[in-house]
C-alpha cells in the first residue's frame, strides 16, 4: 500500500538516572525511566512540524506501521501516515508509550533498582500529569522546544489536556479527541469493577504474580467489562444481534450467543498483552484526573495560546458528548480558539479509532491551518 | 404506619410429586417442586381480585411488609399495602418467588431427590416460561380462575409477558414494567460479564461449592457490573459525584471514590443473601427469553383479551424505553387495549423500584379500572 509507512520499530528512551530522578506527584523518586516510543516521517529543520500522539488506556507506542513479520498494523495506522490526517509527508509524528504501563516503559512489572525484584504493588502511583512529564524529556531529548500538535482519544485525550494545563507555551494546537476533563462516577464505577475482577482473582497475589500463575481471569473479565462500555446499543445489534453460536456444547454456560463468544474472546486475547497490575495503575490514573484540579477548567487554561480541536461521537455514552461540551466551554471563556465537532457515528466510544473518515477529515484541515499560520 | 402490612409471613407450596412431575421446556422433569410466596389482603368471594406480583432477578416473595423482627419491609412495600397502589384493602396480593433462584423456591441449592446431594449444575436449565408454568400451578392451588392482573418490572416484567402469551385466558390484565419482549446484545453482555465473573472464581468449582467456601469474590463483582447498569449517569452523579471516601487508607487499590466505596458494600451485601449458581441460571434465563420465540411478537399476541399497561422510565439505558415501545407497538396491531406511559425519572433502571409517586398514581387507576369492568 502506497500510504502504508511499511516496517517501523519501537524505540527506548531512558532518562532521569539518580541523581537527577523524576518527582512523581505523589512525591516519590522513581529512579530510570525508559518510555517506549515511535517516530513516523522527518522533523524539519526548524522543528516546528512534531506532533505527539497519546494513547489510550490499552494502547501502546505503536500507533502506525508494521512491526517486522506482523500482519496488523499500530493502532491508529488509518490515521497515521503519508496523505493520511497526520501526514507523515508533512508532520514528523511521535507516539509515546505511559509510564505505569507494560508496553516497554517503566512500569509495576519493571525491575525496582533498589531491591532487585520486580517492583508490583511496590510501584509508586502514577498520574497523567507524571505521564506527561515524562513525555515533555521525550520531547526535548529529540530537540523539540514546541510541538505542532498533542492529540490522542479517551485517555490520550486525558494527556492532552493535561498538556493543555501545565505545558501551554509547549503546543501550537490541541486535539482532545472522545474524552473528559474528569471521570464521572459512572466512568469511575467501571473501572473499579475491572480492578476488583482483577484483585478478586486469587493468583493476584496482592500484586506479586510475575514468575508465577498470571491472573488471567480476573483481567480477562475487566476486559469484557470494559470492551462492552466501548461499544454502543446499535454496534452490538448490528454485529451480533441474538445470533446463536454454531458451534454451542452440551455443557451449562458455554457461550450460546456470538456476543458471549466474542466478549470471551476478547477478554482472553487480552490477556496475552496485558499486565493486570497495569490495568489497577493506569485506570487509577484516569480515575483520580481532574485537569482543574477542582478548579474551573477556564482558569487553568488561561495561559494556553493554542488553537484548539475538541471531537466527539454521538454514540458515545463512555464518554458522552457533555463531557467535549465542558472542555469546548471552558476553552471559550478563556479566550481559546476552539472548534467543536460531533460526529455522527454508530460505534461507540470506539469511533474514535473505526470512524476514520469523518475523523481525518477535521484533523487533516485543522492541522493545516495550524501548521500555514506558523509558516504565514 | 397505617398504610402498612405489618408483620407478614413467607409461605410454601409444594406440588408435582412424582409420578406427576412438571415437564420443563428442556424436556427435563423436576421431581417434587416448592415455591416460595406471600400473600396480601384477602380474596373476595368471586375470586376476582386476585393480583399475581412478579419479582426482579435478585428478588423474591417478600414484596411487602416486615418478616417478625426484621427492620426493612419487602421489595415493593411502597407500592402495596392498604391504600397504596396495589390497595391490600380492595386486592387479593400474591408474590412468587422464581424457581432457579435460592430464596426457598426449588433451585439449584436444592437437593436433588435422585442423588441426595445438592443439585449444583445437575439443576436442570430453568426458562422464564417455566417460572411462570410453576406460578400457573400456585394460582390454581389458590382457587383462582383468573387473575384481575399480573405486574412486575425488570425480570418481572418478562415474567408478565410470558402470562400475556401463554396464559392468555388467565389474566384480565398485565402490567409489565421496565422490561423487553427479548434481551438485546448488549442486556446479554452485561449478564455474560457477571456469569463469567462467578465462574472465574477458583471457589466456583464447577458450580460443587457447596458446604465448602462460597465464590464471593466473583459474585460481588457480578453484583457490581448489574448495580452500574441498574443506575443512570444523574443518579450516580447526585448520589456520590466525585466525592472522596473520609477513611481513606495508605494501602493501594483501596476505595478512594464514595462510589468505590459504595459498589464494593453492594457486592459484599449481596454474596450474604444470593447464591452464585442461581445468578448463573436466572441471567441465562433472561437472555435466552424471546417472548414471541422468532415471530413476531404481534402474532403470539392474539389470543390475549386484558388490557395492558406498559411503563417505562427515561433514564433507563439498561431496559430502554425503545423496548417498551416495541411491547405497546405489539399489542396494538394484535388489537390489544394498550396504554403506554414513559415516567420522568432519573433513577436508571431502578426506577421501578423507586420513582414511587408517579408509578403508583398509573398503577391505582389502571388497576381501578380494570376492577370496574368486571363489577359494571
Amino acid at each position: 500500500m502506497s500510504d502504508s509507512l511499511g516496517i517501523v520499530e519501537t524505540k527506548y528512551f531512558s532518562f532521569a538516572e539518580p541523581p537527577n530522578e523524576l518527582t512523581l506527584e505523589s512525591g516519590e523518586k522513581l529512579g530510570s525511566i525508559t518510555l517506549a516510543y515511535e517516530t513516523y516521517g522527518e522533523l524539519n529543520k526548524e522543528k516546528t512540524n512534531a506532533i505527539l500522539i497519546l494513547h489510550a488506556f490499552s494502547g501502546d507506542a505503536h500507533a502506525a506501521g508494521f512491526h517486522k513479520g506482523a500482519r496488523k498494523p499500530g493502532w491508529w495506522d488509518n490515521m497515521i501516515g503519508p496523505g493520511k490526517a497526520f501526514d507523515t509527508e508533512k508532520y514528523f509524528i511521535i507516539c509515546s508509550n505511559v509510564i505505569g504501563g507494560c508496553q516497554g516503559s517503566t512500569g509495576p512489572g519493571s525491575i525496582n533498582p533498589k531491591t532487585n525484584k520486580i517492583y508490583g504493588l511496590d510501584f509508586p502511583m502514577v498520574t497523567i500529569k507524571d505521564m506527561v512529564n515524562t513525555q515533555v524529556q521525550l520531547i526535548n531529548f529529540l530537540g523539540i522546544k514546541k510541538l505542532l500538535s498533542a492529540a490522542g482519544g479517551s485517555m490520550g485525550g486525558m494527556q492532552v489536556l493535561q498538556w493543555m494545563v501545565n505545558y501551554p507555551k509547549k503546543i501550537r494546537s490541541a486535539i482532545p479527541i472522545a474524552t473528559s476533563a474528569k471521570h464521572s462516577p459512572m466512568q469511575i464505577a467501571f473501572n473499579e469493577v475491572g480492578r476488583q475482577a482483577i484483585m478478586a482473582d486469587s493468583h493476584w497475589l496482592n500484586g506479586n504474580y510475575y514468575n508465577k500463575k498470571k491472573p488471567v481471569k480476573g483481567l480477562s473479565v475487566a476486559r469484557m467489562v470494559g470492551h462492552i462500555t466501548y461499544m454502543s446499543e446499535n454496534s452490538m445489534e448490528s454485529k451480533f444481534s441474538r445470533r446463536l453460536k454454531t458451534d454451542r456444547g452440551p455443557a451449562k454456560f458455554t457461550a450460546d450467543f456470538e456476543v458471549e463468544g466474542y466478549l470471551r474472546y476478547t477478554g482472553d486475547s487480552f490477556t496475552k498483552r496485558f499486565d493486570p497490575n497495569s490495568y489497577l495503575y493506569i485506570t487509577k490514573a484516569m480515575d483520580l484526573f481532574d485537569a482543574a484540579k477542582g478548579k474551573p477548567l477556564s482558569h487553568v487554561l488561561k495561559n494556553l495560546d493554542a488553537q484548539v480541536l475538541v471531537i466527539a461521537f454521538k454514540s458515545d455514552w463512555l464518554y458522552p458528548t457533555s463531557q467535549s461540551k465542558e472542555i469546548v466551554k471552558a476553552c471559550k471563556m478563556a479566550g481559546i480558539n476552539a472548534t467543536f465537532c460531533e460526529i455522527d457515528s454508530n460505534y461507540g466510544h470506539d469511533a474514535f479509532l473505526l470512524e476514520v473518515e469523518k475523523e481525518a477529515h477535521l484533523i487533516k484541515h485543522f492541522l493545516q491551518k495550524v501548521y500555514n499560520d506558523i509558516e504565514d
